[in-house]
Formats: C-alpha cells, sequence, structure tokens
C-alpha cells in the first residue's frame, strides 16, 4: 500500500519541478518585444494618422487595440542617428553617431555604432532573450559594427540606405523616377555575409515579414527581440506583384499597404503561436517624410516640414504601441520618443541598465499601463551637433531656422527665437515668442543647461573604410 | 367546449392584427435617421482624421464601428449654399441659394429656402417620420423659410449664424479673442418662437444634446428623422463649464470635445431606447475651417486651403456613417457628398423622390451595405455662380484660383488651368496639366456639358427684409 502513495508524491513533485522550472523561462514570465521601424514614411501615412488614401486596417486596429502616440519623436531628424538613438536609448551627440558634413553612414564610410554602446538587444540578450535584427541596419556596415557585434543573434537585411550604391551612369532623378532593381546595387545579407547583390527590392518587405514570421515561430518557447526596420518607403520604391499597382496612392502607397499587410503577418502570427497576450509591438517610423520626391516622398499630414528638418514634420513619427491585456487602449499626445524604448522595454523585461552612462530616454511603462501620464515633458531636437530647438510642455522654442523641405539645408542660427503651443498649433503657424518672453526665457534656460551638460561622443560618421 | 376554442382564435387574431399594425409602423420596418452636421469644422479635427491633440473618442469609435469617408465633399465652401444643398440634394445654383456678392444669408436678409424646394424632412414626413431640426438653420430666419415650413415638426436653435447681431461698438477682432455671450445678440428659437436673447452660447452644445436625446425618448416608437446641425465651432467659440479649459487644444479642441461628448449621448439614447440597430448616424460638417482666425479656427490636416475656398480643405468635409449592422465598417476613399444624402436616406426608407426637378445627389446605400464602390465619380465645385473646379475619378481641374485662406478673396480665372490627382497627391501640390492633356481636355468637356445643361433658380441670398 505504500508504493502507490509514493508514487503519486514523486509525480506531483515532478510537476511541481517541471511548471516551475519552465515558468523561469515561460512566455509567462518575460514578455516578447517587436519593433517595427519604418524608413522616411511621414506621420500623415497611416489612415489611423489621417491619410485620405493610404488603406492600413492592420495598423489602423492596432492604434484601437492599444495605444496610438500623437507626439512621439525620433532623436534626429536623418536615417543613421535616428537608428542609433532608438537602439541605445541615447542622444545621437553622446555616441557619436552626429555629424554636420556627412549626416549619415555611406557604403564607404569606416565609422559605425561604437562597441562601447549597448543596444536593447544587448540588454536583453543578458536576460536570456532571443534576439534578432531583420532589415536596415544604417549603424556600420563593416563586420564589428553589424546587428550581429550588437547583441543581436541574427540579421538578415540590407545593411544601409536602399537608394546606396547606385549605378555611376544614372541620374538619381532618372534612378527614382522608375526605379530598377539593378540601379541600385545593394547587399542583401545574412549575418555578416552577402547573399544576394543587388538585392532584389521588390521582394524586400516580404521576405522580411517571412524572416520575422519565421523568427517568431522558432522562439515560441523562449523570450524574444525583434527589431524589424523596413528598408521603405525610403526611395526608391519597390513593392512585389501583389500589391505593385492596386493602392489609389500610387506607388508610395502600394509600399505602405505592404508593410501593413507584413504587419498583420506578424500579428497573426503572433496569436497563431498563442504569444499575442505577452508581446509588446511597437510601429514607428526613423524621421519624417522626403518631401523633395514629391509623389515618392511621403506626408506629414498637419505638420510642417519634412526629413532632413527639426520642424515637426521631420521629427514627430507615427507611432502605435500593442499589447492586448498589457498596453491601456487609447490615445496618447503627451510627448514620448523613440529614446524611450530601450528603457521602456528593460523594465518591462524586468532587465537592468548599466548605470555606467548617461541614459536620454525615459520609463513610459507606466503610461503604457494607463498608470500615469507621461515621464517626459521635454524633447531636445537636435540637428548635427546643433541644438536645433527644445520643447518643454507643449511650447517649442526654434534657436535655429531651416528649409522646410529639408534639402538642400539651409540652416540659419535665428537672430530672434520662434515659439509655438504645438497643443494649440500642431502645424506651426502661430509665432507666440513676443506673447510668451517668459516662456522663451525658461526654455532657453533649459536649453543652455543642457547644453553646459552635454558631453559630445567622437563623430563615428566622417571615417572612410581605411583610415587610422 | 366551443367556447375556449373561439376565445383563443380571437386572441391568436387579435396578436395578429395589432403586431401587423404596429409592424407597419415599428422601427423593425423604417429606420431612423440622424445627421450631425459641424460648422467650420475643419478635416483635420477629428482624432481619427488625424489631429494631434484634439480627443473624440465618440466619433472615433463611430468610425470604427461604421465607415469612415475620406472624400466626401459639400456642395459649397460657406454656410447658407452648403446647408441647402445637404437637405435639398440639389446644388445651390440650382434652388436659389447662391450669390456672389452676399455668399450667406444675414439677419437683415429677406430670402431663404424657396417653398418650392422639398428637405429630406419634407419627404420623410410623407412616410409617417416624426422629424426635428436643432441647431443652426441659416436657410431664412422669417417664418416662411423656418424649419417648420420646411417639413420639421419642431425647430430649436439660433436661426443663423453665431457671430451675427453683433454689438455695435466692438470690432470683430476684440469680439472673438475673448468672446462673451453679450457681444452677439443672436437669437434662440423654437419653432417659430425667439425663446431667449442673445442665446446663452456657453450652453447651447449642451442644450442641442438635451433635445436631441429627449427627441430621441419621445420617439422611440415611431420612425424618426433629426437634422442636429451645431452651431460651433463657427467663431465665436463657447464651451459650456465641464469642457472649457480642458483641451490641449485650448479653446477650439473644448469645442469639438463637448461635441464629441454630445455625440456619445445620443448614441447612448439610441442604446438606451434599443433603436441602435435600427438608425443610421451621419457625422459630417458643412465646410472647412475658417483659416484667418488663426487658432480659433480648425484645421484641414493635409489638405490646402480653408473655408471660402474650392480647394479641398475648403469642401472636403470629415464624415462618418454609422449603423450597427447595416452599415459595412470600412474606410471609403471613394466620393461622396451631402448631396447623396437625400437619396440615400429616402432609399434606405422607401420613400419616393418625386421626379419633377433634378437631383445632383445620387444613392449611396449600396456603398452603405458594402455592396458597390461608389456611383460617385464626379463632383462639381461651385464658388457663387462660377464653376471653380470639377473631379472625376482622383483628378481636379481647376478652372479659378483663390487665396488659401478664403478671406479676402482673391477669385481670378485661370488663363492656364491646373489639374492634380487627389489619389496620389491629397495635398495638391503637383500639377500635372501639362503631363495629362487628354484628362485635362476630357474634365474640360464635362464642365462645359454640365455649365451648358445647368438652370440657374433665381438667387434669393441678395434679398432684404422689406423687398418686394
Amino acid at each position: 500500500m505504500q508504493r502507490p502513495i509514493i508514487y503519486l508524491e514523486l509525480v506531483v513533485l515532478f510537476f511541481f519541478i517541471t511548471s516551475f522550472a519552465f515558468g523561469q523561462n515561460s512566455n509567462e514570465t518575460k514578455p516578447n518585444f517587436i519593433i517595427i521601424f519604418t524608413d522616411d514614411q511621414g506621420y500623415g501615412d497611416l489612415g489611423t494618422f489621417g491619410h485620405p488614401t493610404i488603406k492600413t486596417p492592420n495598423i489602423d486596429q492596432m492604434a484601437v487595440e492599444g495605444q496610438k502616440w500623437t507626439s512621439f519623436y525620433v532623436a534626429a531628424n536623418v536615417c543613421t542617428p535616428s537608428r542609433s538613438a532608438i537602439l541605445t536609448g541615447r542622444l545621437p551627440v553622446r555616441t557619436g553617431m552626429y555629424s554636420n558634413t556627412r549626416r549619415v553612414l555611406f557604403p564607404d564610410s569606416g565609422g559605425g555604432l561604437p562597441a562601447y554602446e549597448n543596444t536593447i538587444a544587448t540588454l536583453l540578450k543578458g536576460s536570456g532573450y532571443a534576439t534578432a535584427a531583420i532589415g536596415k541596419w544604417h549603424l556600420g556596415h563593416l563586420p564589428q559594427f553589424l546587428p550581429t557585434s550588437h547583441g543581436f543573434d541574427s540579421y538578415f537585411g540590407i545593411p544601409y540606405s536602399n537608394d546606396m550604391d547606385r549605378m555611376n551612369d544614372i541620374t538619381a532623378k532618372e534612378a527614382f523616377a522608375d526605379s530598377k532593381i539593378e540601379y541600385f546595387n545593394v547587399p542583401l545579407m545574412r549575418n555578416t555575409e552577402i547573399i544576394e547583390r543587388p538585392a532584389d527590392q521588390n521582394t524586400i518587405t516580404k521576405r522580411y515579414a517571412e524572416e520575422a514570421v519565421n523568427f517568431i515561430n522558432a522562439n515560441k518557447d523562449k523570450p524574444f527581440f525583434l527589431y524589424l526596420a523596413h528598408s521603405l518607403p525610403h526611395v526608391p520604391l519597390f513593392a512585389s506583384g501583389d500589391f505593385r499597382g492596386t493602392s489609389e496612392r500610387g506607388l508610395y502607397g502600394d509600399v505602405i499597404e505592404e508593410i501593413d499587410w507584413s504587419v498583420g503577418e506578424i500579428l497573426n502570427a503572433l496569436k497563431e503561436n498563442g504569444l499575442d497576450q505577452n508581446t509588446y509591438v511597437i510601429f514607428t517610423s526613423d524621421n519624417g517624410p522626403w518631401l523633395v520626391y514629391n509623389e515618392q516622398g511621403g506626408s506629414a499630414g498637419p505638420l510642417f516640414g519634412g526629413k532632413g528638418t527639426s520642424y515637426e514634420g521631420g521629427v514627430r513619427v507615427p507611432t502605435v504601441i500593442w499589447g492586448p491585456g498589457n498596453v491601456k487602449p487609447g490615445v496618447i499626445s503627451k510627448i514620448g520618443s523613440t529614446l524611450d524604448l530601450l528603457p521602456t522595454i528593460t523594465s518591462l523585461a524586468g532587465t537592468k541598465m548599466p548605470q555606467d552612462r548617461v541614459y536620454d530616454g525615459l520609463d513610459l511603462s507606466p503610461v503604457i499601463r494607463g498608470e500615469e501620464s507621461t515621464p517626459r515633458d521635454e524633447m531636445f531636437y537636435y540637428h548635427g551637433d546643433r541644438l536645433f530647438a527644445v520643447r518643454k510642455g507643449n511650447y517649442k522654442l526654434y534657436f535655429y531656422s531651416n528649409n522646410p523641405a529639408g534639402y538642400p539645408e539651409k540652416l540659419e542660427k535665428l537672430e530672434k527665437q520662434t515659439l509655438y503651443n504645438l497643443g494649440h498649433d500642431p502645424s506651426e503657424r502661430f509665432d507666440l515668442a513676443d506673447q510668451h518672453p517668459q516662456i522663451v526665457a525658461e526654455i532657453s534656460d533649459l536649453a543652455k543647461k543642457h547644453s553646459k551638460e552635454m558631453v559630445f561622443g567622437e563623430t563615428q560618421l566622417e571615417k572612410r573604410i581605411g583610415d587610422n
């Protein structure tokens, strides 16, 4: 009569141990994170952000189920510095990912994100996360700078902008008017190897989506972090046969609608694997629309200016944070930034941020849970190494002016600063500097204090391959 | 044994007769209609249409549950002609509700919507509907022109714009900068009687909402049509104590958010009365934002121009059509117009449109049910008696230019017509006339044919009180 009882006790003990052990690594305890980061998509280029003819039902649905952030900023108005900030939580001037002359990395660049910098992937990997980077990197294409050197288990994508490595005998205008794959000899890489050149950009969005779904399926039993940085809708525009010619917005709309489809594929993969209740998906863009490319570029909607400027249209990006059961649905018009994603994600993951450096990001997790308004009341807008403007609350004070189309740059230090109330006047139509001298003084002081305390990193963007 | 059987037969017969009789007038057979029509609200002034800081959760939810129409037009860029068109389904040049000098009715006007014209209310009343007009009328304030002379059982509201009857000793600038009730001696009417003067505009949105809810409650057992035309957000702006000072957008935002609250009250009243499955609610605006009033005026979002222009920002309005179970949810980017509401509503109600006149509206009910794309492929944009532009498909051809802010008018006949692809280019940035001469020719021919066939009504807007 004794044996059955002992046997039962062992069985109970076994289940107790195994459930505990699985519990430690299970999706119940550590949430998954997916950042979907588009390239040059404007504030106004989603249905839920007001575009009249681009149809984005999947992202719109994410916005209904999650949080739509309407004052969410990147830390720079062009690609490379913006990407460094989303992954490190630090301003580009700290990490060296800035320059006034070469504002992004090029195929002849010898620099990249310094080894000293921790990315979200570096930190989460230390907490047992599977990590993958898919898509555009643009933080250095030499092996020591690639995703696999920055905390990512794997990489699949085009390592810099999709308009680079252009054929010598074709002008930019010709190349973008009727884009062909062979005009742009950009490499497609897996980890540190080039696997295709020129990359077939017609299928690049689709292939990124497939890689993302495969990564989710492969990691359904352990926590993961996926950084999916689309190469598009940066010019040249490409879409697969399923989407080309289908959007009322033309090719630019085809591209966005294919990206929206890919978002749907990812959400479906999460649901099919039962991971949707334990995954945060963040959709955002790296900077404003490239207005000089006219119809091939996007729209900042009601905002003034575009890519290459630190007016609102250049740096405010359409952002949705989704996570059923974990994200309190709503519209958040208070300030947030891609700088905040590292502190927010590590907080939600229970991962420590090394305290040996300054972070510019803040932990938005209480806002995501619906507990607080926002910890962020200020935003510092850089253009290269220059502090172009500062926002405090709803007031934005400008120290510089620029060509609102971004290119050619016409940066000038303002003799008289201008002030806008972005809550009342999102299109920046009404300069209030004369009406509110004390707000001008207060933000000026804030800017001086910030600049005085700033320690600039050595620029990494002017180095060429072969430089010492 | 016979008596009980006869008794039972009589009971069955009684239920059969009563259910049949009630069925004739019940909400099961005839749907209810509510049009909510705001004043000078811009295309960009709702959350779901992309405003960053105006919070409109009720209308946003209507858009999710119903249809969001992103290319929906009024028939005129100012108040009086736009209102004549939504109620009659006919262009203002046909009904006489146009003028090049006095573009709207004023307190000294002697004209109004002619008795010959049928409104939606006239037609539905003939089908047994209870009808009510609440809010701004602006189709003539003399008794023979008021809602009660145009098919409405009752009227409660300010009969013209809320900025009229201004005190003589105060300038418009002063009056709008810090608006006070007593600056605007506008009457509040019940049916044909003035019941309050000056109308207390602080509570006007709230009182319109209460009247609307009372009307719904009183008519839960018979089909009804409610035309609720808010007096706001036309300047001067007013909000009740519950909303004043609450919106991040300032007073304009307070006003819109109170209107959004009132939409919620109406939807709640429908739900509480079990009418939501049998009522269509249409939310739209009468023309674009009044840009010359700066922060006090609204935003056209990504669209060019405002009130007083027939650029897209002046005439494209944020429109939602809601009706759970009857309206197929989705985003409709094809063309619709307030002109179409009379044919659509009468179609859904099974009411005949008298065939003794020309209608400019088309029946959108198949689109609402999700059966067809849209019957409307063309839009004729008037400015007074001038055909300012014509849209066919996604192409819009301009014959005139204007000051994009609307005031002061700087109308000029174009020597060279301009052409825009609104599908690709909603902000009208890229003139394509040189690239598409055949589209220019085709739309020019369409305009000529339209103008040749147009029979202008005698203008009603230049008459003064006391004129013969």
